[in-house]
């Protein structure tokens, strides 16, 4: 259960429901998300996330597919649980194989696991990893 | 400060002297970093560690790059200062650009926000998310 | 589900039934939240936790509604589904309005990209932080 | 060390040196913080950010000093040792007394100490919370 | 709901459904638990977590119900719903009485008060921690 | 740097000092260590903190090494620096071998993996998991 009522187009703010009406054109799709019928009770912080999130996701020097693994990545480590299932659909969306799937979860494994293992013995950073001369 | 001793081929075990030198020969270099001079004070870890590692970072169904880039993800999400500077340094060395790291900020920025957001409010998950028929 | 049976009054040890009557007299509630209930699985640790929180979100310096923000914060970026909320809960019962609550989720999500930007970065902490002269 | 280098007016582009300008202005400071300075790599998303931070961050339906306080409780939780550096000395400039800091780090200790206990007993949330009729 | 379908021995590829007959063998069970179905999407991965696990959590320099108890700590730390209740019912299953589960929530929810703690004021660390001469 | 000053007995309350000798006196040591110095700027947190170290980290169901084991697991996994080199250091003086040592890194490293999975999975939990009949 959220802790606000989710917000559809008759209940919504003018300014939530044009963003709704943005969303739907934008995607391509019938209805928006739960996430943007949460956000709706902030019509300020909704219209700024999805104006972000358009900014953000779309193609540049990294591809569409690639910024929704790494949005995985990063909601894997955060245990969003919302944000896993609405990205991971979405990578697929976007093409992401079974192939691709198994070898971003190895990827978030190992990492996992390193991570775990320079933390918990304090590994000094190497020199060599400085970038600034 | 480490919480182990940096180990050296003149220190480590035989075993572990053999992972540094597959390390060093694999990556081409003259040392191995100090993860792996860490972990070397457990031999078995250091070894499965490495070759976990070799396996899971090869070029497959994504490519080298693609994979340095979830890895910093996840550890910037974990907080893991040393695998931050090591996967930046990695993903710099296979040829990740100015733009392509800025665009990596911008959507680790988005997706910490919006995974905040949407567990602020433990927005339920749309049944549209669902993979299995 | 949780990993420990829910006790009641009719369960639990005399100690922890000692609490619930205190919790019940203090929040002038008719029953207590689950979480007491899975904690009087320890009696000591039930004692201790409530004693603690009858203590700390008294208001003081900061007033309670305060207290309860900072309580979400912290629930939220440790993804804690049940103390984000009973937090929620209790923050509205103390007189949250729909405008703090929307102020605070920005709050916490502008907070949640910072860090995530200053984590990836590496940004080193400015000498003009430093409280101690 | 940063994974960037820290820019100054000399060395940003345009883009970063109008933001840098504005922040002065705005804060009534000489110079501005490193985060700034390694955000100016990317001056898209520098400038992003800052003006998040300018709208964000002033007095509203919670002050300007209760929002710091909520930020220092997410840096604290995502252990981002810059931005708790930044937002105490932020606090502090904004009247925090000894007294508040106290018990905001106690609210900030009781928290994550029942989000730990809540989650590793998977307490089950209760009915009485929903504020969904 | 899961990402990814749950896979059965009639469903899975032979290299899964020989890490299954394996799992029921060395564990004695009449089926496999769901995160090994799951994994069962990739059966390379699946293969090594099984080994892994197979090999880390036998009794060695620590004994194996000290080893669930290590995992039900970094389990609840890291927010994991599925991981907590299955090495909460493995240390059951080894043998762990109440009064250890009592204590090992009590030393999870010190622990995570000073993590808060020491993180929050950026306590620097003695020299005498040094293991290094 | 810390975020606040490091007291000593010249500068501390009398009631900080009073903890100050009690831990110099239960521990046997000369001086305390950096954490209780930073704490004492707020008596009654430094001492409701030590009081609950001595009771929760004192041998009972389990013993003082296994319960030091898990505080490193949970500091690892919150990345508290302070916390894992005080608490490694602790392990250490009660005993921890370097063959445990290395067994718990690979716990936590094994623990960190399948946290990661089982949560980009969203496995859902078994019914064998359940404790309540």
């Amino acid at each position: 259960m959220p802790t606000v009522p989710l917000l559809s187009d008759a209940d919504a703010h003018p300014v939530a429901s044009a963003v709704f009406e943005d969303i739907r054109r934008t995607r391509q799709v019938a209805d928006v998300n739960n996430f943007w019928k949460a956000l709706a009770n902030s019509p300020p912080l909704l219209q700024h996330v999805w104006e972000r999130a358009k900014e953000v996701m779309q193609p540049g020097a990294l591809d569409a597919l690639t910024k929704e693994l790494i949005y995985i990545a990063v909601s894997t480590a955060n245990s969003c649980e919302y944000c896993i299932h609405s990205h991971t659909a979405a990578a697929r969306a976007k093409g992401m194989t079974s192939e691709q799937y198994a070898e971003l979860q190895a990827v978030i494994a190992l990492a996992s696991t390193t991570n775990a293992l320079a933390t918990s013995m304090q590994v000094p950073v190497d020199q060599s990893f400085n970038v600034i001369s």
